[in-house]
Formats: structure tokens, sequence, C-alpha cells
């Protein structure tokens, strides 16, 4: 295949048919990585795949195009409308429907023009592996996945039409561990990175139960909209909206107490408790609430840990624990969340399989991290020496000397023309190389090398070994 | 945008309109990766990526989409047919042109309807992002990049639409030593996945001399295309091919005894320089293949180094070195292959940019590895320990202990459920997870683990101190 590329590649140079505009540019909401970004996304990245694997979460990968019968009609009409979806190869047009087209009607040609789509979070990919692989996989089954995922949206700060998802569940288990485990990983997590966060508990039940108890289980969806804005608009313009939503003034008057509960962590899982007393599903998630709570301040945690009984993320998706993530000294939206599901599979055939996930947000995290400059030495320097290139002597000393500092682990560049010393010197510079080696015509008499630290200019004339000492200590 | 998502999977579940087949799949060509093809991928793409590193080759990404501008006209007529294309989003149809539709004008209304595509290869994106980020750069600029590619080829064995391109490329810089540095990648990244391979070696300069020295320099691209395949179709058929191309008895007659160059690498290089003495370009390559090979063993190389003048790979795309790499122990394609260029960036308007470069086949090598089965212990073995789950206090213990030994890089399962014994074990057993740790009434009493080496079926009663210590001595 690489053969046919460059063939290819060729075989268009010859022609010369090219329709590449002068300035060349990329789809907007896209990016490119530059070797510094990818530095210090791949501090994140393998920061979250580490932890991960110390909990025993296992990668997978799925295509980035999935069959358009899997993705469409799982994200909402506006969502189908976000799919990026791929044109058939081939004569697409033979068979389509010409009254569609007549018709202007783009929405019905799309299916038989289209049967492909890229992927529109890790979510649905995961649900369809876990079902098409079912006999395959031992539950529980922990599995992560970070890949990139693409959507149609207005591309704005902040939000791309192509970005990563790092996304961690267990699926075929019921067991509220397993919420502790992720709170466990969101702490690890960010502790590795040193970004102080605060994580925002909920659960679904105890929602069900506050809609209970203020007489309007049917407006569970309408409450945890309306109160889900509660920190941006205030309970004010909540409970304006709670009643445009036809909320009597009696359960809004209900309702304000919870939202007004106050008090260390312990204080509001008790209150909330009294509160829901008689309300059975509601008292079940308090339970929740507690049992995870307690194990995972047992186990000793960096974050803060809160409950916020406003905090909805999805609504009906989540079944049981809610969690947000909020990063304490940046200003930005949630950078994680999650929470447990019990039908993820239910709608490709396959029902009963409960599960419980988390998903860093890669691009909000690489935000915080940038706002706060928290990134390690080690992101900024790639090339640990750079050997100075005097002419094809002194090269091959150097290139000898590289090879064995390469195999001590060291990442080593030697300059590949014998350009002029300053030039060479400015690449090193500008590539944030901090030392420099030197080989020429003394040192290849005297079988040493100049090693030149570049922060202080201070120099030493040491043998490889003597250079591997000082650099792996 | 996370809320977004699982809001809007709610939204879905709600409206309950799921076009989801009983049995969901994915597109022909594409693959899933389970959690162990997923290990040991990342062996491979981990080896390569250190490698690249230690050699100072910086990590770049580009988008999945590039523009169709970008694409199309680089792979040739068979090459854009086989871009997947992404409709546009939205009233697609508006200000389409109804007489290519009504002709059934598919190609033509293509650019109408698509102005995105999913990249081929990694060499046009690299080709653009050094355009595009000219400014920003410092020459010579040493990357890789390793993300996948799609091609709607029709799938076969080993052919995917989907696949991984691992390539390393510097950019702006005339000097052989990068062929050298190249060569090491290669013997490096084969020796570390001990795949015994042979590289060959060749040079467009001395292609050209041959064609110069037979009489045909107009028939350089035919004479290359046909001795291309003296490994697959024998000297003969490649003679009667030259001779269906237009090339005379006399040149075919000359072109014999270079093909049959025989001897040690050092004696055919002498040769085929006694054969091209007359002829400059030829001379020059005879040249450089001396001094790249030269430097190359003088550093000492494990794979076999060779020469082969019938190697071509894609012809006029390489102005000097052309590198192929095989396997010596499995009958496949070539696993590796790359070259020099000189214009990479001319398609775009940067003229004068030279470089050369190498991609690793990530799933031909994957075959590889596959058929000799020569991935390390670690690869297949993901979670280290697993604690056994017998109920709320045991398990509260475990959590503790398993959270120690994770500080110590360890990586630790608690089974989520108290499940029974037997099914705990099963799911250990499955997962190839080497070590269970049981915290039973007893342990729990004694504050002890005892820890079961599942390969052995032998026990101890261990402190958690003692367990690190034998599993991180």
């Amino acid at each position: 295949m690489v053969v046919n590329a460059f063939f290819a590649t060729f075989a268009a140079k010859k022609t010369k048919t090219t329709m590449a505009p002068r300035k060349p540019s990329i789809p907007k909401g896209t990016r490119d990585f530059s070797t510094a970004e990818m530095a210090r996304r791949n501090y994140i990245f393998d920061t979250i795949r580490e932890v991960f694997g110390l909990y025993g979460y296992r990668q997978i990968e799925t295509p980035a195009m999935e069959n358009l019968s899997t993705l469409m009609g799982k994200y909402g009409d506006e969502g189908d409308k976000l799919l990026f979806k791929i044109l058939n190869s081939g004569d697409y047009l033979r068979g389509t429907d010409r009254e569609l087209i007549d018709a202007g009607d783009y929405v019905h040609l799309t299916p038989q023009i289209s049967d492909k789509g890229l992927r529109y979070d890790l979510t649905v990919p995961f649900a369809r592996f876990v079902v098409q692989h079912r006999e395959e996989l031992q539950l529980p089954f922990k599995r992560f996945q970070i890949q990139p995922v693409w959507r149609a949206d207005r591309p704005q700060k902040g939000r791309y039409r192509e970005f990563y998802q790092c996304d961690a569940d267990v699926v075929g288990s019921d067991s509220l561990l397993n919420e502790v485990e992720l709170l466990q990983i969101i702490d690890q997590v960010f502790r590795r990175l040193r970004i102080r966060v605060a994580i925002k508990l909920n659960n679904r039940k105890v929602l069900a139960g506050i809609a209970e108890l203020i007489g309007a289980p049917d407006k569970l969806i309408d409450i945890t909209v309306a109160i889900d804005k509660i920190d941006k608009i205030g309970i004010d313009k909540v409970n304006e909206e709670l009643s445009e939503r036809g909320l009597g003034d009696e359960a809004i008057a209900a309702l304000r107490p919870i939202l007004e509960i106050s008090g260390s962590l312990t204080e509001r899982i008790a209150r909330l408790e009294t509160l829901l007393a008689d309300i059975e599903i509601g008292r079940r998630g308090v339970e929740e609430l507690r049992e995870v709570t307690e194990a995972t301040r047992a186990l000793g945690l960096e974050a803060e840990l809160d409950l916020d009984v406003s905090l909805a993320r999805g609504l009906n998706y989540y079944t049981g624990t809610i969690i947000e993530v909020k990063a304490l000294d940046v200003e930005i939206g949630s950078i994680t969340g999650g929470g447990r599901y019990d039908n993820l599979t239910g709608v490709f055939g396959l029902d009963g399989i409960s599960g419980v996930g988390i998903s860093f947000g890669a691009d909000r995290i690489y935000d915080v991290l940038n706002a706060l400059d928290l990134y390690p030495e080690a992101t900024r320097v790639a090339t640990e020496v750079m050997f100075v290139n005097f002419g094809t002597a002194e090269a091959s000393a150097a290139l000898a000397a590289a090879k064995r500092m390469r195999a001590a682990g060291i990442s080593v560049e030697v300059y590949p023309d014998s350009a002029k010393m300053k030039k060479q010197m400015a690449y090193a510079n500008a590539s944030s190389i901090p030392y420099v080696a030197i080989i020429g015509e003394s040192e290849l008499a005297e079988e040493k090398i100049t090693l030149k630290e570049m922060a202080t200019g201070s120099q030493d004339l040491l043998g490889v070994d003597e250079i591997i000492a000082r650099l792996r200590p």
C-alpha cells in the first residue's frame, strides 16, 4: 500500500493537474498539532492512560467510520444533523430517487448516497462493540478508549469539529465499588496533572425522589433541566423557568429547601436523607451517595468531593450516580463527567447490561494546563543533545558517540549538514535542545567531546561514558 | 460537549426512533481492536515511537479530514476514486448543477456536494503542513506521525480501508547523514521487535544512469516498472515486458549484466561503479550508495544491508536513495519503505524543500509478529493482581491495599461484586491475571493478604509491603 501511494503521488506530479491553492489550509474546526503541542497532549494522554491501566482498564479502539444505521437516531435530531456523513464510493447517484432530488429533499436523499458516518462520540461505538463482541467479552468488562470524534458543530472558541475523548467504562457490574474506583481514577489523574479539582456528585434516584417529593414525578425532566442551570442563572430565574414549565407554586416552594441545603458533605447528605425519608427511590439514591462518598473518602482523596443536587448531566441517560469535575483555578466548564447507566446496549438489542463510566475532556484539560502552565520540564524538551557537524570525519565520530548515547536512552541529534556554526547553534536554540556536543579537530584527536550546557553556557571536555553518566546519573 | 452528547443520547432513547439492526456491525474493511490486540499494537507503536524519539524525530498530528483541494490530484486518477469524501453539512443539494445529476455525472457532482475528504496517506498532509506552517518551522525539520489513513480499496486479506501509517521524515537537508540515521532507525526498530530483516537499497540516480547506459534515457519509467517485478516474474518475463514497452534488443541485452550483478555488497557496488563509469548521473548514484552503506555499516547494523538495482518503489517520486525492508522469516511484502525526494512541497507552491523519509507498515509488522509469536510477556498481561471480593468489610480492606499497590505502579483490580468465588476466579483466569489476592475473614483479622500465583497455584500469606516487594523487587 505504501508503494501504491508513492506511485500514485508520482503519477499526480507527472500529470500536473493539481487543484491545490497556493496557500493550503485545513477544514474549519480542525487543527494541526505541532511538535510542542503534541508533547503536551501526549503528557495528558499518557497520564490518563497510565492511571486507567493501574485500575485494570484496558484499551480498545473502534473504526473512525461506523455504519449510519449504528449512529443515526442515537443523538437526537440535532445530533443526526451534526454527524459527518461519508459519500458512498463509485456511482452514488445510481438508484437514487430523483423525486427527492427534484424536491430538494436532501434529508431523505442522504441515506441513499451515504451509508457511513464518522463517530460522534465513544459511547455509541462502545455499546455497538459490546453487543457485537458479546460472546468474546468477559464481564465485568473494563475498557478505556482514547480516540478522536467528529461533529459538524459550528466551530467556536474551544469547540472543534475534531477532538479527542478519553473514556473509561465498566459494564456488567452493579457494584458501587466501580463508582468508588472511577472517583479514585479521577482524583489520581488530576493529582498527577497537578490540577486542583472539585468532584461534584449527584444521583438520578435523588432527582426522581425530589420530583416525587414536590408532587411532580412526571416533571422530572423539566425540573432537572431547569435546576441544572442554577449556578449560571440563580434560583429566582430557575423558579421562573420551573413555573413556565408548568410547575405549581407549591411545588416550587417545596423544592427551595432542597436547593438550599448547606453544610458539610456529611451534613448535606444527612439533611437530604431527612427530606426524602418518605420517598423510597429518593432514600435509595441518598444511600448510594453515602456509600460512594464514604468509601471514597475512607481511601483518601485529594480532590474536593461535593454533593450537588442540581447536577443532572444528560438527564435520563443516567440511572444512578452522576459525576462532574470542575477545575478550581480556571474558569472553564466541566473537564470530566460521567455516571451510571442501566441500558447502554438496549438500543442494539442487548438488554440488562448495566455500566458506569467517565469521560475526560482532553481539550479542556489541555486549556487548563496551558492557563496554569503546569507542564513538567520534560514536555518542553525532545532532543537532549545535539552534535554540531564539522565535516565528514568529525560527523562520523559524532554518529558513533550518538549511537552509544542513544543506547543509554538519551535522545540525540547529529546536525546533518556541516553548516556554519552559528546556524547550527540557532537550530539547537530554537529547538530547545539543552546540550550541544562538539567534536572538532582537537576533540577528534583527543577522542573527547566538548559538552556545552545551553542554559548556562558552561563547557566540559568529556568522554562519551562521562556524558552518559552526567545525563543519566 | 460531553453534556451535549449524553443529553442527545437521552433524547434519542426517549423518541425511540432507532434504525439500528438487531446485530450491529462495522463497515467492511474496518476493524475493532480488542484489548489483547491493542496491547500488541501498542507494543509496536511504542517501540517505533521510542526509537523515533531517540533520533530527535518529534511527533505531529494532522486532522483526519483535509480539504479535497489538498487531496485531489495527488494520488492519480485511481487515488482520487479511492478517497473517502465527506458530504457537506446542511442542504448540500442547494446550488448543485441539476444537469449533472440528470446526466448521472457523479464525478463532476462530487465537488459540488463535498469539499472534504479523509486523509489517504501521511505524506500529502505532511507536505501541506510544512507549507502551511513554514514560518514556524525550524529547518531541518524532523517529524514523525502515527495516524490512521483511509482508502476505499476493495477489502481483501491484509488490506483494510482504515489502517495506520508510521512515518518519519526530515525535510530541509540534503545530507546523506539523514539516510544513515533512518537506516539506523529501521535497524533499531526491528532489533527491538526481534524481527530479522533485510534492508534493500537503491538510488534513483543509478536507475537513471542505467537507462542512459543502455541508450534509453527516455524509457526510465518503463525500465523501472518492468525490472521492479524481477523477483516475482523472473528475468525472461521482465525482458518480454521491456520489449513490449518498446525497448530494443540491444538495450535489453545491455541491461542484463546489470541485473545479474552478484557478490558481496561491496563487490556489487564496485561492479556497478565500473559499469556506470562513463555516466555522470549513474556515478553520482553509486557514490551516494557507497557513502550511505559505508557510514551505516561503520556504525554496526544488525539487519542485512543489500543493494537491489531493480528496486524502484514509486519511480519518479524518489530522487536519490530508495529503501525497502523485507522480513527474513515470514513471506510477506515490504514491511517498511522510503527514500529521498526533492520537491515534496512543490505541489503546494513551495519549491526547494528536499527531504528523506521512511514509513513503517504497522499492519504488516503486526502480521509478522503474530506469525512468529514474538510478543514479550508484558503484552499478554494487563492487570497483575486481582483482589477477590468477599463482601463489604473485606472489599474495603482490598481497596485500601490496592491503592498502596497502585502507588507502587502495580496494576490492580478489585472484583466489584461479592460473587461466587468460582466466578471471580474464572474472571481472573480468562483475563490472564497472574496473581489473585485474597482478603477473607482470617486475613482481615490478621491484616494480611493471601497471594496466589495462578500459574503455579502456590499461595503465601503476606503483608501489602511484602507483596509490593515481591512484584517490584
